[in-house]
């Protein structure tokens, strides 16, 4: 066979079928393998005429398919799968060759998987690619990580394909080595979650408080599409909330069961943030509210407790509620991506990846589902203050100048959420966030002198440096123990 | 060497001194071993008088002092040296021999340690020993898993050596198979992480809010420890609270770092829950206040952010305000203990444990860091409901009942957090959490919503069984999945 394809995939599911009709679209000569060959077949049969692919039967016959150093990008299923087409495929190749994993990958797998191909002299890159199927055909967010090398024979293609931001640069980048594309592309869904629940929470109190109905949410959330909180998920909330069921002729969001499922990259984002030591409250209460809402012997027995009723605003007044609702939707989701940023720079300072923060947000904003006008505030504040420059976005001069502006309508919210008893755990816990980092004194001191207390794990000053235990069970006195 | 002693114990830092210590006092006579052999030797001279003692110089010695089945105490540090001094035993032991670890194991160690160990015909007991170092004295608070055979032998001598609760039973029970014991001693500490933050949090408030000096806010602690929120915890913050610091002459609290540091078992807890998709937002919220409290660069640049300040309440206004924060204080400690309650349910389902959750109260009425009246009206709850009549502990008619009444307070004070600036995470996400519980409809169906149109995740209806996916780029029609 030739080796005339400058790149090959297998696994042809609906992602590695539409990430290869995109380079096909781009120019590229495409391999294309997956390993029930009726399926190559048919893909060929299908779009064959968007371009041009190599069918391939087998390993042996894709790889020789593709110019070197070949680039085979591996699109099935996490864990396992992923694992044995690495094994099949890694002997066939040579020195300098670049495997790619476009899946769902945990980001400890691909720091395992990138060394283990190291050491036979490939080149493994793991990246995180959002966007879902439209975003795979029509231009993702790319998230590649890896060595320097494989980015530069590969990333000029990704680049091509990738989604392309207002400013018209692509919507991919060097994440950095081995494990950072796919950790970034975790934060980014653990950012996802928190957005979701906000959005859900804000139609919930316009809703519940305001009087709103569904299509009037649907229409307050076009406003807001206009402005500061343009982005992907405010556009199709305001879709799914303005769509009527065919069957009912009611709401669509009446009809549908309060129960939020998830896949599991929210979850590895908190229990990562957990042994980072970084705090994410609005991702951790984002998952446990999606867990909760499932949980229906729970719900069924709780459903009698007792709550506040209260008559629903109007005229003026909801017009006044929703304005509030937008600026603690807007301060609340800088705390959101605050808290996923502190995570991104964490990780990157534990595993010694120089990710660019500013970088990261810059190729999400297009192609992936957080997608927002926003991003670009976060690029810009990022590279203004340089990498290490800004340890929480809050403290970006332009954040917290409209986080200052939204505070008492984001305190109003949070109490009329608490008075009327609609559950908004993001919209009130995003403000005991902000409340914790930019207080002087927190309870934790307390908390520590019981910690000395009970179990004698020290605790320090606030006058002079040094670990000090009480003796509390003696005479009361103090001692140094460092 | 003459087998006379009923239990060994290896490793003879503070926690396996003194629990050797309490067997003994209590008329076993105790085996003691030691690595460094001069260890054994201070400890026999300096407690000697205390009970009968045998100190042994090498494992074999150790196991020889051991009538049968041997009972063997392992006190080292959880991890490596766990499995090295358990790997040095095992072959010295005979089929039906007993080794305990009384550390703080995670529970998945615990349970692949008494796989190997059964395999091997020897019963391995992972027990949590709440109490600290008074606690393992005079008496704990005790856990066991494993067998019930290993129970039937060893448990006696654990019911005289832990701790009574008020009605005069001991505080342990067999918990449970492998690792249930080392399980439900994590999710203590989780629910010891959330009650130190909501104490901390009632404190601050007062302060903060009420005016109240440090001095003051112990003696309203004093008060509330008469009544329904009487335990160890609030008693002891009473204390702290109360202290001057002898350098400076200034509340204690106020001289110590208000940074809070811990250990790992919260975050176990909450990873763990995680897996288990057991909602627990207060657990979580208390391990990032944590760290959040330890995060200095975070905290100084966060530090310039605008929040409002008030006036302090002042007398009957004052007064009122606490008697709010108690409510407040007392109903969201219902709803973390609820929280770690369904845990230990849901984990007992996951593992096939039968726990028995009111037992699991009933040995944690003394004894160990959470000892509270309160715990005995957990038990009596379910003893009420059986163990699977509660499928969450708000749900109990008594606790219900003190719910509804604390529910404006609560609320009150959750508002007024919010208004005044002062950061209380525990306190409002359990209003959260209640109000979440509690409601017929979640913000949660937008949410799926969002996730059927951006990935074709589906949906459910509330009018009829099935799985449904809008069309949602198409004529968005309504099509069944399943």
């Amino acid at each position: 066979m030739n080796a005339s394809a400058q790149i090959g995939v297998t696994g042809l599911a609906v992602m590695g079928r539409n990430l290869a009709r995109n380079f096909a679209r781009n120019g590229y000569t495409v391999a294309v393998h997956n390993r029930t060959t009726a399926r190559t077949t048919e893909f060929v049969e299908e779009y064959g005429s968007e371009g041009a692919f190599v069918a391939t039967k087998n390993p042996q016959e894709l790889v020789a398919a593709l110019e070197r150093p070949r680039r085979l990008l591996v699109m099935v299923r996490a864990g396992g799968p992923t694992d044995a087409v690495l094994a099949e495929f890694a002997p066939l190749l040579d020195e300098g060759d670049i495997l790619i994993d476009g899946g769902n990958a945990h980001f400890e797998e691909t720091r395992r998987r990138e060394a283990e191909l190291r050491e036979r002299g490939l080149h493994f890159v793991g990246t995180g690619v959002s966007g879902g199927e439209e975003g795979a055909l029509h231009g993702p967010s790319i998230m590649p990580g890896g060595s320097a090398e494989a980015y530069a024979a590969l990333g000029p293609m990704l680049e091509r394909i990738a989604a392309r931001a207002p400013d018209g640069s692509p919507c991919t980048t060097h994440v950095g080595p081995d494990g950072a594309g796919h950790f970034v592309k975790m934060v980014h869904n653990g950012i996802e979650y928190a957005d979701m629940q906000l959005i859900s929470e804000a139609a919930r109190l316009l809703r519940e408080v305001g009087g709103f109905a569904p299509r009037q949410v649907a229409e307050v959330f076009r406003t807001w599409n206009s402005g500061r909180l343009e982005s992907y998920l405010i556009e199709i909330a305001a879709q799914v909330l303005a769509h009527t069921d065919a069957a009912t002729g009611r709401p669509f969001v009446d009809v549908v069961a309060d129960r939020a499922e998830q896949k599991g990259t929210g979850r590895w984002t908190v229990q990562t943030a957990l042994e980072l030591g970084v705090p994410v409250p609005q991702i951790a209460d984002a998952v446990f509210a999606r867990s909760l809402s499932g949980d229906t012997p729970l719900r069924e027995a709780a459903a009698g407790l007792p709550g506040p009723a209260g008559p629903e605003l109007e005229g003026r007044d909801a017009e006044r509620f929703a304005d509030q609702v937008e600026q603690a939707l807007y301060a609340a989701k800088v705390v959101s991506y605050a808290q996923g940023w502190s995570m991104i720079q964490a990780g990157s300072a534990a595993y010694g990846w120089s990710v660019d923060p500013g970088a990261v947000a810059a190729i999400w904003r297009a192609g992936c589902i957080i997608r927002a006008r926003f991003l670009d505030r976060i690029r810009a504040a990022y590279a203004e203050a340089g990498p290490d420059g800004l340890p929480t976005l809050l403290a970006d001069r332009g954040f917290a100048s409209e986080l200052g502006t939204a505070e008492l309508d984001w305190r109003a919210v949070a109490a009329t959420a608490g008075r009327r008893g609609v559950a908004a755990p993001g919209l009130t816990g995003a403000l005991a966030y902000y409340d914790s980092v930019r207080t002087s004194r927190l309870p934790a001191a307390l908390l520590q002198g019981l910690r000395d207390y009970f179990g004698s794990h020290t605790y320090h000053r606030t006058d002079r440096p040094g670990t000090f235990h009480t003796l509390w069970s003696g005479d009361r006195s103090e001692v140094r123990t460092d």
